[in-house]
C-alpha cells in the first residue's frame, strides 16, 4: 500500500519554468546588441552550471549567473542601468503567483482523503515557502520538505526523518533526475508527469532507469485511478 | 528538565559576521573613489532592508544588495568588472571555512552527553547546510533545522515536529530579535551569549523582553554548568 505520496512543485503543481524562460528572454533581449541569441542561452547555461555548486537552485543563483553572463558577454562594458533590469527581473520573479497546472486542486483534494501528501521541492527556502503559501494549495499538504537538492542522501533522510518505508512512497514529478531515478534506486515508486518546458539540467541522467516502480502518466488527473490500482496490485509485485 | 538544547549557528558556534564585514570593507574601498565609507554602510543597509523580504538572509541576498547600492550609488556608473568583483566576493565567502568560536567543540561534546543537542539556523538552505557540514560539529547534533527566519511561528512549528514542550526547550544564541525574544515569548528558555560583532538587525527588538527564563552568559563555556543549575532548579521554579 502506498502510504505517502509526494510531490515536486515547480512544473508538477505550478508553471513555473516559462516564468525562466519569460525572463531570459528579457535578459537576451537586454543583451541583443552583443550577441546572438543562441550563444547568450549557451553561455547562460554554462555559467549557472558552473554557479549550481556555489549558488544552487533558485531565481537568487539564476540572477547571479545572469549578471556574471551579462558582464562577461560584453566585456565589462555592460551599463549599471542594465545590470539593475536583471536584479528588478528577480525580485518580480519572486513576487510573481505561478499558475497552477491544469486539474492540480482536485486532484490534490481528493488524494488527500486517502492519503498522506507531502511536497519535496529544491531550490531557495523563502521562495519556496512563499510559493507554496501563494498556491492554496497548503491545505491538502501534510508535510513541506525544502531541500537543497534532491539526491539519493536527501530522500534517504526524509523519508528516515518520517519514518517512511521507501516501498510505500510514491514520487510524483516531471524531472527524471531528480524526482523519479533516485526514487526509484531506493526502492520507492514514481510517476514521471513530462512537462511541455523542462529545464536541459533535470532530464540529463547518466545511468539507464531502473523500470521497478516506474510509472509515467499524460496528466496529474490520471494519478488516482494510477494510485488506485497500485494499491490493488501491490502486495502481489512487492510480496 | 532541559530535553532539547538549540543552538544558533553564526556567531553563535562560528565566527561569521566578521566575513560580511570583510566583504563590505572591501566593498567601500571599491567605491571609495565616489563616496564616504559611512554613506555607503548607510545606503547598504537600507538596501538590505528592503530586499529582506524578496532575498531573505544570506550571502547571495546580501550580494545582489551590494551590485544595487553599487549601481545606485555610482548612478550606473559602476563598471562592469567592478560587480564581477563583488560577484566574486560572494563565491569566496560560500566557500570560506568559517572558524569555531572558542570552547564550542568541547561545550558541545559535553552537552551531547547528556542532551538532545539541534542547531536552528536562518539564511540560505545550502550555504547553512555546508557551513554545518565543513564545522565538523555534525556528530554532537542530532537535528538541524535551516529556516527563512526565525519568528514565533518558526519555533512553534520546529517544537511542534519534534514533540517539544516549550518549557524544556532551551535555544542559545547572540541575536536578541531572532534567538532570544521569540522562545521567551513561547515559554522557552533562552541564553544570550553577546557576540562582539553583532548585525545592526539582529538586536534591535521592538517590545521588551520577557524575564522569565532568561539568561545571559558571556561565554559558551560557561553554558553546561547553567544547564545543570537550571535542571537542578526548574521543577519549583516552573512547577
Amino acid at each position: 500500500m502506498i502510504k505517502q505520496i509526494a510531490f515536486d512543485a515547480d512544473d508538477t503543481l505550478w508553471h513555473n519554468e516559462p516564468l525562466y524562460i519569460d525572463v531570459q528572454n528579457r535578459f537576451k533581449e537586454l543583451l541583443s546588441g552583443y550577441h546572438s541569441s543562441e550563444w547568450i542561452d549557451q553561455k547562460l547555461f554554462a555559467t549557472e552550471m558552473r554557479n549550481l555548486a556555489h549558488f544552487g537552485y533558485g531565481i537568487k543563483g539564476f540572477t547571479l549567473s545572469m549578471i556574471e553572463t551579462a558582464i562577461e558577454l560584453t566585456e565589462g562594458r555592460i551599463r549599471g542601468s542594465e545590470i539593475q533590469k536583471i536584479i528588478d527581473y528577480a525580485r518580480e520573479m519572486l513576487d510573481t503567483r505561478l499558475p497552477l497546472l491544469e486539474n492540480v486542486e482536485d486532484t490534490l483534494a481528493l488524494l488527500a482523503q486517502s492519503h498522506d501528501l507531502m511536497v519535496i521541492t529544491k531550490g531557495d527556502l523563502l521562495d519556496q515557502e512563499a510559493k507554496i503559501a501563494r498556491s492554496g494549495l497548503q491545505k491538502y499538504i501534510k508535510y513541506i520538505e525544502v531541500v537543497s537538492d534532491k539526491n539519493r542522501l536527501s530522500y534517504v533522510s526524509i523519508l528516515s526523518r518520517h519514518g517512511i518505508e521507501p516501498a510505500s512512497f510514491l514520487m510524483v514529478g516531471n524531472s527524471l533526475k531528480s524526482d523519479i531515478l533516485p526514487v526509484l534506486e531506493l526502492g520507492g515508486l514514481a510517476v514521471y508527469i513530462p512537462y511541455s518546458l523542462t529545464w536541459t539540467h533535470e532530464n540529463s541522467i547518466d545511468r539507464q532507469l531502473p523500470q521497478q516502480g516506474f510509472y509515467q502518466l499524460e496528466h496529474i488527473a490520471l494519478l488516482p485511478e494510477l494510485v488506485r490500482e497500485i494499491d490493488r496490485n501491490l502486495p502481489e509485485k512487492h510480496g
